[in-house]
C-alpha cells in the first residue's frame, strides 16, 4: 500500500531529500480522475465523521506544517470543507501573543486539543517552536532536543487519553514556491495572502528543510507518525490528505453508541 | 535545617506514616512566637513577590493537596491573602465538568498554570486523577503508573520553561479531622462547608493515606519537590508553608529588570 511508504513511525533511516514534492504516488491516473476520487473519499469521510461525533469518545488532531504557501489553508478547504461544523474545529497558530508567551510553548496548544468526537486541524502547530525557532537560532540544539522530548511526551499524553494525531509535512519544492509566491503577485486578488517576510524566510530554504527533516524524525512515532505528503500538485496534496483521514478513520472503526436499556418504558405522552 | 526534612525529592524510602501531623517541627516555640513569626514572614514574602512580579520572567506554581478540612482553603487566605491580586491567581479544581472529561485530564491544569510573574495556588489539582480515581478504583494499579509517569513529564515542562513547582502534603490525623467534621455540623455557619459526601470519602482513610504515600514517591523529583506539612496545628500549618515559600524566593533571588538605555533622553514636556 502506496501510503505506507510515506508514513514515518520512525526517526531511523528517515531522509527528507529522498521524498520529491512533485511526485504524485496517490494519483490513480489523470486529474480527472484523482478529483472524482476526493469526492468519493469525501462522502466517505464525512458519513464516518458523523458516526465519530455521535460516538462522543475519541478524538483526532490533524497537525498541518509545511512553508509557506505549501496549502495548508488549501487543504482545509478542500478536504474539510464539507464536514459537519459541529465536530470539526480549525486553530490557526499564529506568532505567539506576549500572553502566550508569559507560559510554557504548549499551553496555548493544549487548550486548543480536540474534545471527545472532535476533530481539530492545527494549521501550523507547536512544531513551529522547533522550526522558525531553530532556523533563526532562538534556540540552540540542547534546547531544541529537549523541546523534542516534551513534545514527544505531550503527544504521548494525548494519544494514550484517546487522540489519534497525524501529522502532515505538505512538502513543496523552492521552485514551486516561486511560481505561488510569483502568482500571488501578479493576481491582486491573492495580494492579501503576500507577506514580504515570507521572502526572507525563503532565503532559508535549506535550514528549514533541515529543521524540518530534524524535527520529523525526532517525534516521528508509530502513534503519532508524520506523513510525507508530495504536494506540488494540489489535488495530489488534497487527495493524499483524504486517503490518510480514510485510513484514520478504517483504524478507529467509529460506532454508534450502544441503545439506552434505561430508556425503555418510557411513554411520549 | 528542619525544613529540608520535610521535603521529599525522591520516592525511595519514602514512608508517609513516619510524618506525625500533630508534629510542629517548624514552631519557634509558643502559638503567639509562631504567629508573630507569621507577620514577619509574611511581609518578607509580600516584597519578595512585588519584585518577582516585576522581573516578569519566571513563575510559580503552588500545589495544596489534602484531605477534607485538612486545611487547603484555610492556608490560601492564611499566607496569600496579603499578596498582591495582580500576580497572584487561585485555581480551585473541583470534579470535572463534562466539557473537561471529553479532554485529557491534564488539560483544564494546563490551561491555568502561571504565567510570567505570576503565583498559582492550586486548590486540589491534577493529583486528584491518581488519588480519588485510584481508591475508588476508576483506575486501575497500570493506568496509575501511566499517569504518574504523564504528570512528572508535564512538570518537567513546566520546570523546563521556568516555573518553580512546590507541592504541599497538607498532613492531618484522622481523628483531627473528625474534631473538625464534628465542629462544622455544630457552628451553623459552618454548615455550608459540611458536604455529606466527605463522610463518604472518610471511610477509605486507609485507602487515601496509600494513594497518597504511593503519588507523593512517584512525582517526588529534586526539581518538583513534596513537602509533608503537618497540619493537625494550623498556626503550624501556616508557618510551615510561609517557610516553604520563603525558601522558593530565597532559590529564585527575584530582581528587578535592568534599566532600558534606550530610555536615556526622553523629556517630559
Amino acid at each position: 500500500m502506496p501510503l505506507d511508504d510515506y508514513r514515518i513511525t520512525s526517526g531511523k533511516r528517515f531522509n527528507l531529500a529522498s521524498f520529491d514534492p512533485a511526485s504524485k504516488p496517490m494519483s490513480q491516473g489523470d486529474k480527472e480522475t484523482d478529483l472524482a476520487c476526493i469526492t468519493r473519499l469525501s462522502d466517505a469521510l464525512d458519513a464516518q465523521q458523523d458516526i465519530f461525533y455521535a460516538e462522543h469518545r475519541r478524538k483526532i488532531l490533524v497537525v498541518l506544517q509545511g512553508m509557506d504557501t505549501s496549502g495548508k489553508d488549501g487543504t482545509v478547504r478542500s478536504v474539510f470543507r464539507s464536514f459537519d461544523p459541529l465536530g470539526i474545529r480549525v486553530v490557526s497558530f499564529k506568532a505567539p501573543t506576549p500572553d502566550e508567551l508569559a507560559r510554557d510553548y504548549l499551553w496555548r496548544v493544549h487548550m486548543q486539543v480536540p474534545k471527545a468526537g472532535e476533530i481539530v486541524l492545527f494549521n501550523r502547530s507547536h512544531y513551529e517552536d522547533v522550526l522558525i525557532t531553530r532556523v533563526h537560532d532562538w534556540i540552540d540544539t540542547q534546547e531544541c532536543e529537549r523541546r523534542y522530548t516534551q513534545i514527544r511526551a505531550f503527544e504521548t499524553l494525548l494519544t494514550e487519553t484517546g487522540t489519534t494525531i497525524v501529522k502532515c509535512f505538505l512538502h513543496i519544492s523552492k521552485d514551486e514556491q516561486k511560481a505561488r509566491l510569483e502568482a500571488r503577485l501578479a493576481d491582486p486578488n491573492k495580494h492579501w495572502k503576500f507577506d514580504p517576510t515570507d521572502l526572507a524566510e525563503r532565503k532559508h530554504w535549506k535550514a528549514y528543510m533541515d529543521a524540518y527533516e530534524s524535527a520529523i524524525a525526532a517525534t516521528s512515532t508509530p502513534e503519532c507518525p508524520w506523513y510525507i505528503v508530495p504536494a506540488d500538485s494540489k489535488t495530489h496534496r488534497n487527495l493524499m490528505v483524504a486517503e490518510i483521514l480514510a485510513e484514520v478513520f478504517r483504524q478507529l472503526k467509529p460506532a454508534y453508541p450502544p441503545a439506552r436499556a434505561d430508556l425503555a418504558g418510557i411513554k411520549v405522552e
